[in-house]
C-alpha cells in the first residue's frame, strides 16, 4: 500500500563479471558478450552525499529503504508486494561459546522466499524498459515469485520446472498467473528451454545472473543485515548455495557500504554451504578452481540448492576466498535432522535448504573451522511450510478416547 | 534476535467481559465465575504520559513497539519468534471507486497465521506466570503457533484437532513439538478433551477467549492498522470471523486509542466475514440476538472459519454493531474463485480464510451495504501456501518439446 516517494538514483553503468568491460545503463541487457554476468556500478559518492545510515532509519522498514542502491529510477515501476526487512531470530539453545547463532528467516518475504528480493527487482526494472513476457528456469521458489511480481505488473510469465519439483509448487506458480512446464531434467535443462523462447518469442530471460537486476534485489540482504546489525557485522554468514546470487549480492553490498565508509573493518566470512549430494562449488573450492565442473547425478532433499552447474561459480568462489571463508557440503540427513531440531527446540521450522545452513554450523563447530564464540548468520531462505514434512507418528495420535494417564 | 528494553507496563486489573467484576492482574486466570472471557484493562492516561505516536515510530518496526499496551510485564518473559509488522498490500485492479482495497498479509507472521499475535502474548504471560503445560484445540494454524512459542519457552504442548484438518497443518504443529491428536469431532468437540486434560492434569488452557491475553496479542492489529494508517482509521475492516478474537482485539484497541485521544471522529465499520456453510454470528446479527446458537453440520473450504460456537459470540456482536458495522457470509465457490483472482491478478495469494474477506468485499459491494468510495482493509489471516491449491491443469503442461507456435 505504501506509496514509494521518489529518489535520486545513481546507477552509472554496467560492467562485465569477468572483463570489466562497460555496458550502458537504462538499456536492455542479458549476460555479456563474454558470456558472464553484468554487474550493476553506481555513484557511490553521490549515494553517500544524498543520504545517511541515520535517515535510512527513518523510513519504513522494508527493501525499499535502499532506494539510493537500487537500480529503479522512476518509483512508479516498483512492482511490490510488501517486501519487508525479515527478522533475526536467536537460536539460544544451539549457542556453545560467546557467539550468537542467528537465523535471518527469508520466510517472511512475498511468496515465502528470497527469490522475492530478486525477483521484485528484476520485474521493476523489465517494467521500466518496456519488457511484458518473463520466462525463467526454477527449482520452485523464483518461478513463484516471478510470476506473482510479473502478473502484478500486467506482464506474462512462462516457468520450467524440473519434472520432480512438488506438486505444492508447481501448483502455486500456476496459481500466481503463470504458464509451468514440467521438465524432464533439472534445471539446467529448463534453461535451455527458456533459450530457445528467448530466440524464438522474444521472452525476456530472468534466470539467475542471466540478467543484471536480481543480484541487486539479493544485495539488500546485505544492506538490511548490516542495518540490523546497527553497522557491525556479524563474524560469519552461513549461505545456502545454488545459483549463488545472494551470496554474490551481499558481498557487493558489503563492498559498497565499505567504499561510502558505513561499515569499517574486517568483512564476514562467507561460508557456501552445500549438499554432499549436488557440491560443485565446494568441489571447486577445494580444488583451488575459478570455475566449477558440472555435478553429475545431482540429487538432495534441498531442492533449492540443486543447481549442477552455476553460471556465477567464479563470482561465488571470489567472494568466499576474499572473505576468508570456505564452501562445505552436508548430507541429506545431517540437513533433515538440523530442521527437526529448529523446529521442535526453537520454534523455527526452515526449509530444507535454510536447515543445511544449520547442519553445516553444527559440523563447522566440530570441524574447528568455525569457532563457538564467532557470532553466526544462517539464511533460512523459504519458509518451511512449502515443504513436505515426515510423518512423526510419535507425535501425532490418533487414539481416543484420550487415555490421561498416559501424559 | 532483538534484545527488547524494559518498559513501564500499565496492567490494572482484569474484568469479566459480561459483569464487569473485578480480577486481579498477575495472577493465572481463565474464565469468569460466569463462564465468560476475561478482559484486561490498563491505566490509559498512564500509557498516554510515558509513550507518545511519535515515540513509537522510531522503535523496530514489530509487534512488541506497543509494549505499554501490552501486559508482560518483565522483557525477559517475551517469547519472541519476529513478530513484525505485517504488510499492507493495495489490490489496485478491484478497485472500482474512490476507495481503496487493501489486504494486510498476516501470513508473514512466525509459523505464518496471524494466531502467532495471540499466542505469544498468551505463551509470554504464562511464561510470567509460571505454566509449564498448555493445551489447546484448533483447526491448525493455533496449534501450530503455541507449540512453536511453547516450545522456545520450554514449555510442553498438547494440541486437539477435527480428524479432517490436512495432514500439512497436523505436520507442522507435531514438528513444532506438540503432542497432537486427530479427533473424531469439531473443534467444539477437542475443546472439551482439553477441558478434560485440564482438570485431570492441569493443563493450562489456551482455546480462544478462555485465557484473557490472546486478545491483547490480536489488538495489535488495530494498534498497527491505526500506526500504518497514520492514525487515520480506513472505513470498514472485513474480518473472517471463527472464534471472533481478532475483531474483539481491534475494536478494543481502538477504544483504547479514542480514550488517550491518539485517533478521533468515526472508527472503522467491523464487518464480520463467515462461510455460508457455518455463519452463527451471521444468523444471530440478522435476528438481533445478543448470543449465537450452535452451528449444526457445519461445513466449508476456510477451516479456520469452521466454529460452530464462539464463546465470545456477544463481544463480536457487540462491536459489529457498535462500529455499525455488519455480518455477512459467503458460499465455498466464491472464496475459492476471489483467491484465483487475487493470486492471478495481483500476485496475492491468500488463505481461504483471507479469500473470503474479498469474496465478502465482492458481494457487499453489489449488495450496496459496502461503497466503491470506501477504504476497505480484508484480513488474509494466514499464508496461501499451507493450504491445497487446484490441480489448474489449463496452466501446468508436460508436453515436450515445447511446440512454441502455440505460445
Amino acid at each position: 500500500m505504501q506509496k514509494f516517494p521518489d529518489r535520486p538514483t545513481f546507477v552509472t553503468h554496467l560492467e562485465c563479471g569477468k572483463t570489466g568491460t562497460r555496458y550502458a545503463a537504462d538499456q536492455l541487457h542479458g549476460l555479456s558478450e563474454t558470456g558472464s554476468p553484468l554487474i550493476v556500478r553506481y555513484d557511490l559518492s553521490g549515494i553517500a552525499a544524498a543520504v545517511s545510515r541515520d535517515e535510512l532509519e527513518n523510513r519504513p522498514a522494508d527493501l525499499w529503504r535502499y532506494r539510493e542502491f537500487l537500480p529503479v529510477r522512476r518509483a512508479e515501476n516498483i512492482v511490490s508486494l510488501g517486501e519487508i526487512m525479515t527478522p533475526l531470530i536467536e537460536l539460544a539453545g544451539f549457542k556453545t561459546g560467546e557467539g550468537r547463532v542467528i537465523v535471518k528467516d527469508e520466510g517472511r518475504l512475498p511468496t515465502g522466499s528470497f527469490k522475492a528480493r530478486g525477483l521484485c527487482m528484476a520485474v521493476s526494472m523489465a517494467k521500466e524498459l518496456g519488457v511484458t513476457k518473463l520466462a525463467l528456469p526454477t527449482n520452485g521458489n523464483a518461478g513463484a515469485a516471478m510470476a506473482a511480481y510479473a502478473g502484478r505488473a500486467g506482464m506474462k510469465s512462462y516457468v520450467f520446472c524440473p519434472d520432480d519439483t512438488p506438486e505444492i509448487n508447481v501448483r502455486e506458480i500456476a496459481a500466481q498467473g503463470a504458464k509451468v512446464w514440467r521438465v524432464n531434467g533439472l534445471i539446467n535443462d529448463c534453461g535451455k528451454i527458456v533459450g530457445a523462447g528467448k530466440e524464438t518469442l522474444g521472452w525476456f530471460d530472468c534466470s539467475t545472473l542471466k540478467e543484471p537486476y536480481r543480484i541487486e534485489g539479493k544485495k539488500t540482504m546485505g544492506l538490511e543485515l548490516a542495518d540490523q546489525f546497527n553497522w557491525q557485522l556479524p563474524d560469519v554468514i552461513l549461505y545456502p548455495t545454488g545459483g549463488g546470487t545472494g551470496l554474490i549480492g551481499m558481498w557487493k553490498a558489503f563492498q559498497e557500504l565499505k567504499e561510502i565508509g558505513w561499515i569499517q573493518g574486517r568483512l564476514p566470512r562467507m561460508v557456501a554451504v552445500q549438499a554432499t549430494g549436488c557440491a560443485p562449488i565446494v568441489k571447486a573450492f577445494d580444488e583451488g578452481q575459478q570455475h566449477a565442473e558440472l555435478w553429475k547425478d545431482a540429487h538432495t532433499v534441498a531442492a533449492g540448492i540443486r543447481v549442477p552447474a552455476a553460471i556465477g561459480d567464479f563470482l561465488i568462489l571470489n567472494a568466499v576466498r576474499e572473505s576468508e571463508g570456505f564452501a562445505t557440503a552436508v548430507p541429506d540427513d545431517a540437513i533433515l535432522k538440523a530442521r527437526d531440531e529448529a523446529s521442535r527446540r526453537e520454534g523455527m521450522l526452515m526449509c530444507p535448504e535454510g536447515a543445511a545452513t544449520l547442519a553445516a554450523y553444527q559440523q563447522e563447530l566440530e570441524s574447528g573451522r568455525i569457532s563457538a564464540n564467532e557470532t553466526c548468520v544462517l539464511f533460512n531462505c523459504a519458509t518451511g511450510l512449502k515443504y513436505p514434512l515426515p510423518a512423526m507418528d510419535d507425535r501425532i495420535d490418533v487414539h481416543q478416547p484420550i487415555d490421561f494417564t498416559s501424559l
